[in-house]
């Protein structure tokens, strides 16, 4: 059960980050990342918020861009450009400018066309850019349709057959400083040890293509995707990270002088946060028992856009007795259930609820539909 | 296909009204409610652009808000507290006290527990509150599962069973000053004929039922949903205003002091608008060729919220020669397809698309999910 100080003297709905369990987080995972000698760059569009991202980077992590955007907020915010990487399938001009004139560590280019485009404008400007290809490694990653991005059939990544095409270029420019090869196969994945084999089996012999053809592939970034527990957020509240980095190690061969990189992006800031809303109303329908809350997919998208589940917790009743309710937001949209068929002690008007897991693609997914205002960032570390 | 002037000096991606269309469906919507005695309430969810607004208020259109900061945005932009009325499940304090200082002209209640609290808000000011109540009519409108709302299982609405305990409320406090039921169910239907008749077969039960307790029901809203052609916009660019009207109108029995309220939301703003993107890439995959746009679920949440279709076109294409497309766009979630399998004359870099029908929940549902700039407003007046 989620524990905050000074609850009912908040006004909801609020994300709360609980801090001394995100740098316990991010302490794990650039642990591990130093025993098993890994590179992290944490994936910005999770999560943005400043605070956090001040702490990783003191803790010595980049960050994984995906918009000229971020790569402008990730600079604002302190993080060196050589710490920097840009994915996306599609960049603009001003975006790959953007990129070019700070001198990012890499673009993950993710077709011809774009490697194509970054040397043009490289030339342009006289300078040199970064280029790591992402190549579509083609691995189920048993997960969401929606969060699947590894098949051939999926937008993202370099198909196999431009492979050769790009190397080509790649050996005919003289502003493509050609870094590594990216690989992604999808999110939220639990079967560590399968999936992460498998991409690592795909990811190898790409590899090994590109350094027979004389293109030294010095990172070799394995993506992101590490899933955490959405129904016990407290008995998993890090996620492996050790067993995660463990896979990648034994399953891909490494010279002296590669590197291997990650983009974690959930677990690294899903856990911490919660979606912290009070109870508008119950309502009795014929057949169900609503709970209506003040917060909704305008907030938190993801119940609606990925039929996701997220717990969620009484953090006020005292009732030992039980009921099962549909919790449901405010918004005009049969979709805003926040959770279907949820057993929570007797629920009453005024009563707050967690939404927990939510400090993931929540907050950075939200947006003002109904003309709501958005739900605040309220910090552990501030209530103490 | 859309025709804008000066469309290639325009930065995308923008949000295109063409306000020709649009005075010509809201004169159209104003001319048929004229005729058939129909009052109209616009669904300020749908789209909140003040342009749009403004022209609605001037041709005596009122608005059905659905949070506190729609109500205060609608008497920003000059409605009449006589034209607002205010629905949805779960109005905090907050928003029912902005109605109640307004003097709305109707608070749509969705709850008995709702019209408690309104008694109690009004007794505390020394107010009355103008109550409405929607009554769930359970009536299946045959559209997508998220869009259907008059279902006894959605969160909808005050369900059949609590009909007399709200009847007995209205009665014994003064606070409460009634004017009326309110049935809405669902979004885009498109068979006017029937599921509109079944609507009213229902409210008029429901109507009957009110009257025979003695609560004279003075104004019967019979919701929104009238559907648009999302495929050919061209084809049917204003909808049928007077075919809903005439079928609300022969299909419910009203007493000369009954009013028959509407709150179409769509078929006012949704054919107006377009969303104009470039093409970044065109890029081949194993099996599809994709069209990466510069606008995706960030801008128009739609095709990955409902699996929406939307028309795509290119602007400036000038081929004979097609070839089917995968259109995507720039976002890191596989769920961003603009549109599958789009038969498009041959597509390349820099082209111009517009998103067709996109003027209702477009902008209003959008986010700045990785971080990128929203599209701006581009109207037609402004380009003449």
């Amino acid at each position: 059960m989620l524990k905050i100080r000074n609850l009912t003297s908040l006004q909801t709905p609020f994300w709360y980050y609980d801090m001394d369990l995100f740098r316990r987080t991010v302490d794990e995972a650039a642990g591990a990342a130093r025993r098993w000698g890994i590179v992290i760059h944490y994936s910005i569009k999770a999560n943005s918020e400043p605070r956090l991202l001040s702490y990783m980077r003191q803790q010595g992590l980049g960050v994984d861009c995906v918009s000229g955007n971020e790569v402008a907020f990730a600079l604002e915010q302190g993080f060196e450009p050589s710490k920097i990487v840009f994915a996306g399938v599609g960049k603009t001009d001003e975006e790959l400018l953007t990129g070019l004139c700070a001198g990012i560590a890499s673009f993950n280019c993710e077709s011809v066309e774009e490697v194509e485009r970054l040397s043009e404008l490289a030339s342009a400007l006289d300078l040199k850019a970064n280029v790591s290809l992402r190549v579509n490694p083609d691995v189920d990653a048993h997960t969401h349709k929606f969060i699947t991005t590894g098949l051939e059939t999926d937008k993202f990544g370099i198909p196999r057959r431009d492979v050769d095409r790009v190397i080509a270029l790649l050996r005919g420019s003289d502003r493509l400083n050609f870094k590594g090869l990216h690989f992604h196969v999808g999110s939220q994945i639990l079967d560590v040890e399968s999936v992460f084999s498998a991409e690592c089996q795909s990811a190898g012999e790409i590899v090994s293509h590109f350094e027979s053809e004389g293109l030294h592939v010095r990172n070799i970034d394995l993506g992101g995707g590490l899933g955490i527990d959405y129904y016990e957020p407290d008995l998993h509240p890090v996620p492996d990270f050790d067993l995660w980095f463990r896979v990648l190690r034994s399953q891909i061969r490494c010279s002296p002088d590669q590197e291997i990189h990650v983009e974690p992006g959930r677990s690294l800031v899903g856990q911490c946060g919660s979606l912290v809303s009070r109870v508008i109303f119950v309502k009795r329908g014929e057949s169900r028992i609503f709970v209506v809350a003040d917060t909704g997919l305008n907030d938190l998208l993801r119940p609606a856009l990925y039929g996701a589940y997220h717990k969620v917790e009484n953090l006020t009743s005292t009732a030992s007795e039980t009921a099962t309710y549909e919790i449901v937001g405010p918004i005009c949209e049969s979709s805003d259930i926040i959770g279907e068929d949820r057993v929570l002690p007797l629920t009453s008007r005024g009563d707050v609820l967690a939404i927990r897991s939510a400090g993931a693609y929540g907050a950075a997914m939200s947006s003002h539909y109904n003309m709501r205002t958005p739900a605040r960032a309220v910090f552990s570390d501030d209530l103490k």
